[in-house]
């Protein structure tokens, strides 16, 4: 059902800070960089082998990150997967019992379609399915 | 410096349950397993791609994950890279200020060598060094 882990993503105070810091300590370069208003955050993507680090930080306001960080400081805030077909796999994953975000697949960055799975009843860990676009 | 991410590794309080969850909810096995009393813990791989995930739950008497779960519950915990060098990785942290936990490599699983680096100076993501053998 998996096919590899698109991206961990890492829930940042300040992207510009934590680019540099990601440069110079860990080599790590940016591909892309996406304001997106509607959920509050700007996101970096850091190319790594097949997958990405991916970094997150709240625009002015807060949204759901910055409460994130404000209760649990900055770290690791959810992992992504790649599927082939997100479609099957949240169905899958409903029959099975898991707790979906998003119970249909919707647009995500670069032509993607995405869905949350709740860490709750997931050993506490919030993942996003990512299907490429064909 | 990075090649690839090694591993994903969350914090699970019962490793049985969780390897279960793992293969029927989101289909992955476990290529490996390992009791690392030292470290009161027990680990699992479950392979993904180039990468892996990675489950560690305490054992008795609790250690440092066991600690962990119960401050902050279960989880994403920290994040493995693959380095050629890792001699030459902690030595290039250490110039640029991160703090190292392990300043110097040590043994791991599958003759591995390891070494951790703290979320303290790292926008808060504990990382785990790995060189694999030659």
């Amino acid at each position: 059902m998996l096919d590899r882990i698109d991206h961990v993503a890492l829930a940042v105070s300040d992207l510009d800070a934590s680019l540099d810091h990601y440069r110079e300590v860990w080599g790590l370069e940016v591909s892309h960089r996406e304001r997106i208003p509607d959920e509050g955050i700007e996101e970096a993507m850091l190319p790594l082998g097949e997958s990405f680090i991916q970094l997150i930080a709240p625009l002015e306001g807060g949204g759901t990150i910055g409460r994130y960080i404000e209760r649990r400081g900055e770290g690791l805030h959810h992992i992504a997967y790649v599927v082939e077909d997100i479609g099957a796999a949240l169905a899958g994953l409903k029959a099975k019992g898991a707790r979906l975000i998003d119970e249909a697949p919707r647009p995500g960055g670069s032509g993607n379609l995405i869905a949350f799975v709740h860490p709750a009843g997931n050993r506490g860990v919030l993942v996003e399915l990512i299907q490429r676009p064909a």
